[in-house]
């Protein structure tokens, strides 16, 4: 059956698959300090253009933001995210979990508007009681966001020149970085991405990867002992070379871009589609993520011969559909679609 | 100078100093076992009408918001509140602290509308990832609420109902109880607020006592080793009777109500010569803390006479000032702050 | 150079990595819902006899700790561990991050003696202060230990018989479980195991796959819930196949107790080979992992031909030097080092 | 009935009663910031000799202890502790609670003996696996100690000295430090101790207050917006009078060291007694705590005429009885335990 429901419904990149079995002999050393890890860590920092950058590898997206945001907030700090964040919504709390409140502002459009960021901060430092109250100690955001949307290099010039003025971290989820960087309407490229803040994180399970994330942190800042406070999180892998050599194939000749731009070009024709055949988007989205109002009784009939997800109800008689392409996705497959829509 | 702040800018109530006195030469067993801890809690049983209810002292509010909400939450749950409420926003990230999520719903005059909570409930459940979001594990309100309002019967009923439906435990933070159940506009006594709740509790810091807050547990659902799970938290006194003698003290003789009731006489007073003058309320409080929507050159000035709080800015050119009644407000002082205004 | 460093320098098995590529262009369901992890669950619990039992995959070792004991143990409890347990030393104090204390027993052997356990509980519950200690809640252990040692199938029987009385949970941590199965001196099988404990993990990562350890909860007692409280450790794979398919191979044709078998022959082989050249046994290990006393000289000379681990210093002027073998090891491996030492 | 079962059984001292009435109608600031609460934080300064400490009032010590050690470690850090201390043993693991780990030292005479400290941390900096490990951020002891022993001055400079070497925070548990400073062995006075450690507390609960603790941080070292930290843990009295005026009181004219002599004369005078009898010490301490070893049957029958507590068993037919004296023992009930033994 055709599937855009996510784009972790495939296996992985067959360049990482062969890579497996090329290496799969070879020994190696483990907890991080395997050559393959080494390996991409060094590409990653040149793609990045910052040669004092630090990479750690961690397993999925939601360790990685509660092992990041946990081991950078103090004690009295909580985060700052959109309502709508991935780290507010639909990590079951994991921040929480490590001690730590997640601190929220209005959405628009799945972005945390600078504005609104700005009067946040006013208030909170004018508040007779703030003492009393959860300090804002970084800025979380995710590019693209949870609805597919970018923030413009202004926005998140913006936003780090206001997390500076607050001495606060900006922290950049890239769960999805490829398919956001090879938007048409992205305006930014990894190098300006890693300038624009303090850590980030390039989202391997969900741009060819089995599993595996890589943060970045680009200030020389990368907490004291970071692999110890990861041990303590459960977030090391022994045999570190599963994640390694994945991300020493993903950035070996651009393939991590490549295939993300190939995600995008998918994420543009199935829209065209849509449009044509006359659906409303619920949110215009640039990335390969894309939300449709459908008639709810359309939405069930077209469950049975292709996989989407309902976001959410939209009123009594639509739901919101999210088709999402990937690197994965065949050309064919979303000519399938046309068909059956 | 006058001191309209707060209710906890006065030492004890005498009676309870005379107590302390009274009984200082003896000796007597600790951490919880004394007997004017045993005495108190007897008392407080009888009041309530609840045989088979438990009680339990611990020391001020925040500490007993999250002792009671960490022992009760599941570990997949965390804990409904208003975004008013105070475990959200004026305890510094403390139910976080324990490792759960404050899962907020937007307030109505401080209060949670029983129809909100519902609606909440209802898109929890039939979001499609729901087991990938933080579970509704308890509702938490305070009566009365932080702005001063009050629930009523019908909405405690409903709540309650909501909550029995959905198995989540229903808990009131009591720190102003005896002004809320004082004042004109209760329709509830002690004993009903017992029987429409899981678990409440009797703040003593704010009606009359050095320190001290009692939790009572209604359905024969205190926590299996409550003891331990206090001690571990830091919340058991070792020298209990500290607290035990001034709940001893305040169910004697109905104390805790008579005291409760005079500083609401205090309030209606207030508020009246406040009308007069021709102030506009921010919010019609039925209990002892009074918003007025102030000049904020007139509140300067004002604070030179008296004490009171800026509770926050409403405009430019105007700020909520608050001032609070108590059980040790001396009518002269009321009077004196009518010749000011 | 030859690699005796520990079981887990190699990459996966091939088997595994053939199951990679024949099912790589199949989309799947996510988070644990694909079907490969539900034929695995399937196999796993053919395997260990137990119809109702459930089956949990998660990452690595360290987590799958800090999972399962930080979901089983109430507020007022600890976990029971030897002084030299995995989740006493050599985590980085992830079991403490939890919130948990882990309560230490000195180790015999590595393991934890019953009458030890039988001692500590006594003393714990005729402690008068016992209210104001950790409760002992469950009991953890590692098969084989750290140090290579397993337990009889009447220790097992003994300490889960305490773990009863007592009302403990007992866990077996299993990171090298098949290597303990495997051994000469194992007088139990997996089905044995499954019924002399209440919950215990299957290692993956240390016995042929890239990554991935299978939970088994034997006695109907998966917490509720338990997917959430995954998602909130951070410890759920979105692209859950990847998990699913290295155990849907390693437990098809008893591949898992294959390699395992292996490991353990070659092993064996090892320690004769030492034995011959008049090396000292550190401790006496019937399982994967062999600990020598070793001439420090001599031990820094050989790390140049062959790595290994030093444990830790034994004397002045010798080490504990471990050497390893896995389900990856050669014989030619083997005999090469014979020639070395 | 005679009552030596702990030093916090009684009420406070009569001068701590005179003050709350003295001051019982003022009107004071809250959270700390009371008058009381400036002049009993200056007098303490004073005291120690230290113009730029910093102290903060907290209610108990189990609270301080968690407070303090969690708002200074670091993530990657455990506090190291003597296996008998009260962290350790009986504070219901309220500090893996907040999510750190109690490394412990076997105790002599419930002391760390500098050299096991020395040893400990060669050992674990010599350790291959120390990354894995959690780093000692901290040594707390107690003076005096669990068993009323006491550190000689070479011993806590020499603790300070090899904490300073690892960088780690020196931290003494003062519970009952009034009693330690008046002992006849002590070597030190109370500008000594503060000298020779980082972080300490003056323990009021036991020396004649109803609650409170005062922590001295001596370097400039409080942790930053410590009020914060404090208010999260529930640990911050809003009525912070209560604890302001109780240490005013006991820090003018010398009272707390002239309360804590007298309960060293009467431990002297008790302590004399017990060996005319005959009896046997558990521990030769020079505190207010005695140890005895006791016949069974005799402590049965003793304690229906006097109260003193049975710390454990010595034997199968000795306990190890515990007396107790205190600020608040009278002369005339040692005098009467005399003719009762």
């Amino acid at each position: 059956m055709l599937n855009f429901e996510s784009d972790y419904v495939n296996g992985a990149h067959e360049e990482i698959l062969k890579k497996f079995i090329e290496t799969n002999d070879e020994t190696s050393s483990t907890y991080g300090a395997d050559k393959w890890s080494t390996l991409a860590k060094e590409k990653i920092l040149k793609v990045i253009g910052k040669r004092f950058a630090k990479v750690d590898f961690l397993v999925g997206g939601t360790q990685t933001n509660e092992t990041v945001i946990s081991t950078v907030l103090k004690d009295y700090e909580g985060v700052i995210a959109a309502d709508t964040g991935h780290i507010n919504v639909h990590e079951a709390g994991a921040i929480e979990w490590t001690g730590s409140k997640v601190l929220t502002i209005k959405n628009s459009n799945g972005k945390i508007n600078p504005d609104d960021l700005r009067q946040y901060l006013e208030k909170f430092y004018s508040d007779p009681n703030f003492e009393y109250m959860v300090f804002p100690g970084m800025v979380y955001i995710s590019y693209p966001t949870e609805y597919g949307t970018l923030y413009t290099k202004k926005e998140l010039k913006e936003i780090y020149s206001i997390c500076n003025k607050y001495k606060m971290t900006f922290f950049i989820d890239g769960a999805r970085l490829g398919y956001g960087l090879m938007s048409k309407e992205a305006d930014i490229d990894i190098k300006n991405l890693a300038r624009l803040c303090d850590v980030f994180y390039i989202g391997g399970t969900k741009v060819g990867a089995l599993c595996g994330e890589a943060v970045v942190w680009t200030k020389n800042n990368q907490p004291k002992n970071f692999i110890t406070s990861m041990k303590k999180r459960g977030t090391v892998l022994a045999k570190s070379r599963t994640i390694g050599i994945q991300f020493d194939t993903l950035f070996t000749n651009n393939l991590y871009f490549e295939i993300s731009k190939h995600a995008i070009d998918m994420a543009e024709k199935m829209k065209k589609i849509f449009e044509e055949k006359g659906y409303k988007f619920y949110i215009d989205s640039p990335t390969n993520q894309q939300f449709f109002i459908m008639d709810t009784k359309k939405a069930n009939e077209l469950k049975k011969k292709v996989k989407f997800s309902v976001f959410e109800n939209y009123d009594k008689d639509h739901v919101i559909a999210r088709f999402v392409t990937s690197w994965a996705t065949k050309e064919e497959d979303v000519d399938k679609l046309a068909k059956i829509l």
